[in-house]
């Protein structure tokens, strides 16, 4: 199995042409389209749906690119991940750009065995783009892995805490005032923030947010009256602020990345 | 073989991570989307959609989530359809919530042989979101069935008279006139009603759409001029009204559930 | 392996159909999208997008369909090509409608060998719709080919000097001045032009575009600052404007089709 997540959109042939590299050089892989709609060059949001989704594939290879670095120095990685005693369902192996895309998706699966970073060899296509590395060095690696060729052969061994990590600004509780931010905004504008379930017991019934509307907690959408802005868990375990019927996201003009004020109330 | 329609769209990973959970409890089912492009909500349109679809697909299981009520207490389904002495190629298994969405397909394949509400098994993922049961009970149900689980060990047997059923209003002929309603718009503007063949036939060669514009008799998009309303034959056997080059919808104000009155003329 | 291009988009289920009839039909094939984003009834923009994929994909059904005259009296066809001398891997069959589509791919795949005009046969599907060739003609085609079905079953043998082809406007040099036309704009609003290595090269450091902006030629996105740009190859080895986060084909009002001045500056 080859999992595959980018910010090509359907729009293009993009996806479509790496599908064809990865089938004509493993003819046996199977390939998942976990979403293809990451919002352009966003490594972070990126992240977030690969680190979200990944709990819930097979094992094996997972393909990664959001790759604002195409054709500058980055480097590009494959990373050993899984397989522990922890009970996951066998080796992972991560392949994308060294921007902070990958990793942190490694560390749930149980943290990094090895990283690799990705040299010239005769599974790159040749000629060799300057834009379409997915097509060029990415799809065709994550399938010359698929077809058991051992990462060692494909590049040469990096140290793990050298790679390039995204900044993190944790949530922070200040009595009963909660100060996060925005992680993510689905097309139907549901606002996913950077909190859990204990933070939403501790928020309580209600919640003001940024000072302004309330939101009254609840398990799911249906519970809601119209228009009515409610905060549940998602179904990544995520505190979301959501409106049934409406676009929570315009109502509260947050974006993503936007800082979060949630107030017991 | 699953067969899987959504309204779930593809701005974000809900398909995606669907698809994974399938691969990872039943490896050997190949899934096919039919569409997730259901209008969000929309049940009526995602019943269409799947009546017209599950026509031209292997046998298998068939799952469909469109499911504003995800969360409360709509039951959960899986419903054993086809297979009968009419020469359909095989057992069908339709699985998704109780709100109508199902039984048009099953009833267009033969009538329901067994309807079962699903109910709380080790099949289910856990946790159990609130939000997002096609990924925590849908899809890894409908995975189980293609590996062979019985139905009966995943639900309770339930009448099958008291599934929710949509309202229909059937078209009615009142000498020259026909009164009908939308059914369906596709993203190029084709207007879909609720008639057929014998209606189109009993209109002739020119019928007045709603008192005011005239549309054509024809048999292609091709034997229309630019911008030339006419009456065919869709591909789904449905009488539509379309405009070659230009949305027919926009051009008569139709939507979705709109009433149409077609006179011979 | 089935390739599958077309215009039908994802917003409804066109697509999903097609892929239900090749399941049906020929259950062992594995069904590779290549874009359904193919501008609606855009032939060139279609017969480009094929042209640029089919390499990079194994050999097998290709499959295509932009067809803005299904309907009318336009061939439908089942080309054979590849499979020479010159290490291409495999014999390839294109399958869609006489217009153009086809052939440009077919000649970039060392030609044609044989041209057959698909007629009707047990394997077209009953009824069969004016509509919607896709679904009835064309991927039941591609499925029976698949599966082995020779040519000479599936339609009539056709001269391939006298299929239709698509006029091209070659690109022309006239002392530092480079006169072509605009292929494709993608989804990010980079244009893709007419030319290659040997034109970029002979255009040097910088040119002047329609006689107003300049374009620096530069590999990678990242070579450009913010806002700037750029002239590179492209990954489909042609020459492209862009603007690093910008749409280039907005700001330089370019559209598919239009005429392209670049002079050397």
């Amino acid at each position: 199995v080859i999992t595959f997540l980018s910010d090509y959109g359907l729009a293009d042939g993009y996806v479509g042409v790496c599908h064809a590299v990865i089938a004509r050089r493993c003819p046996a892989a199977r390939i998942i389209d976990l979403t293809h709609a990451v919002p352009r060059h966003d490594v972070r949001a990126g992240a977030l749906a690969l680190r979200d989704a990944l709990p819930y594939t097979p094992a094996g290879v997972h393909l990664a690119v959001v790759d604002p670095g195409v054709g500058s120095a980055r480097r590009a990685l494959a990373l050993a991940a899984g397989g522990g005693d922890d009970g996951d369902d066998g080796d992972r192996t991560l392949v994308g750009p060294d921007n902070g895309l990958l990793i942190g998706a490694a560390d749930d699966l149980g943290g990094i065995r090895a990283a690799f970073e990705l040299t010239p060899s005769a599974e790159w296509l040749d000629p060799l783009s300057a834009t379409f590395h997915g097509r060029d060095i990415f799809a065709p690696i994550a399938a010359a892995i698929a077809d058991g060729v051992p990462l060692a052969q494909l590049g040469v061994p990096v140290d793990a805490a050298l790679l390039c990590r995204l900044e993190t600004r944790p949530p922070q509780w200040d009595g009963d005032l909660l100060t996060t931010s925005v992680l993510a905004i689905d097309s139907f504008g549901n606002v996913s923030v950077d909190a859990g379930r204990p933070d939403l017991e501790r928020l309580g019934a209600r919640a003001a947010v940024n000072g302004a509307a309330f939101a009254r907690a609840a398990t799911a959408f249906a519970d809601g009256r119209e228009g009515e802005l409610l905060m549940l868990l998602d179904s990544a375990g995520r505190v979301a602020l959501v409106i049934n019927g409406d676009s929570a996201a315009e109502q509260l003009a947050l974006a993503a990345g936007a800082c979060v004020r949630l107030a017991a109330a």
